[in-house]
């Protein structure tokens, strides 16, 4: 089965231009994947002066959608669900935790944990994706 | 009751630095709130050159939360979903439309669409937040 | 274009043998649609002697599905969120409010409130549906 | 700390009457906790002749209860995600498996899959649970 390399999964994350925008980092991780990394600045904070929930979602949609990649699926999310657990002070250096739950030729699930260095979860989001192509 | 200006609604909305940080603008309405505009840019993309979802989630809850400040309600968001209708090309000028649908003392319940200037609805979210105190 | 008759609505919604199971009615409305009608007994309510949740998404996931047939599609919910705003006690009589935000070729989407008679609402259902055929 | 025994959670369980309505199996698992079974009959199905959604959504909710019940915690619903993978079919036996991903002092964090027992995903939920008080 044709499928992406790590590279190219990296690259294609930074192919979100808003990953950049946001400053976010793409790891390579030891399946073959990659997590989003996040230093949580003054610049992603919300009135509490901490992470706002739309830069979480960020993390989180860009990672389910990189987990999709990796099984060379061109996705759009339709449906996207966040629970909020914890907010994220600044300077809290946080990841995504991505796994695929159903992997099919029509729709992909996806669940994404945002946790920091200690696995302590923030926020989990529930997602579905339309697949609407191969990658490679 | 107390009730927090015009004013300070649109001052608490630049408070979320993310705001700002997206170019995101604050525009007072009619009915003494505010709604959030954008004019899609690429830093805002995803990699098929559309807004990303965690962009408009961003608006959405940022857009949600000051509607629960035109209440004199002081929020966290507990739990958001968003499904996702059309992607919004670049270049396109996107705002909010939140609407209160419950004002408890503990929970409040929100919708906002994201649509362009013509009504065409891109984007839908549903959320609670928590009540953790009062504006003013 | 082909479509189904109210009465073809009402029997469909029937095919749901849940809806009968939980003494559901459906009930035309003026639209050429239904609305499910509901008087909350014993047999519906959770540990708080008011109307299981499950109990509300049924109502709403066949709602919304009535509204898909009445467009001519045949549908499988792929993902629901149900925004819970006020319980509600045995006795009360409740119905559906279903509306499709978008139609599209491979998913809908829909959203559906649970009022009743004087629009009070109690619960707020988003929803997204996959297209698998037509019905007539 | 009190805590309610293995037998009061199954009663607990049996006074969300709906439980009993439809059939559902109160089955004590051996962390002291229960999960719920289905036989899948025609009285749970929706149009496509497989468990309606309401029906998954009533087992989610309810095993979500439970596992709150577990920590001593009166709860209700707040918001309930479901992301429905396959079609489960007549005859079927399925079960929770929940577990709690926060549990705060006012809200309690929840997820639950429907799985037959080879440990097939049919459905998955997540949701936020308000704490209105103790159960012992």
């Amino acid at each position: 089965m044709n499928q992406p390399s790590q590279e190219q999964i990296i690259k294609f994350c930074h192919d979100n231009i808003i990953t950049d925008t946001l400053e976010m980092e793409v790891v390579p991780t030891n399946d073959g994947g990659i997590r989003l990394e996040l230093a949580v600045a003054e610049k992603h904070t919300n009135l509490h002066s901490t992470a706002h929930g739309g830069v979480l979602t960020t993390m989180i949609d860009t990672a389910m959608g990189a987990a999709c990649m990796a099984r060379n699926k061109r996705v759009v999310t339709v449906s996207m669900t966040i629970d909020f657990m914890h907010a994220v002070p600044i300077n809290t250096r946080i990841m995504t935790d991505a796994k695929i739950l159903h992997d099919g030729r029509e729709t992909v699930t996806c669940e994404c944990c945002i946790v920091d260095c200690e696995g302590k979860i923030y926020a989990k989001g529930l997602a579905v994706f339309f697949v609407i192509g191969d990658f490679v």
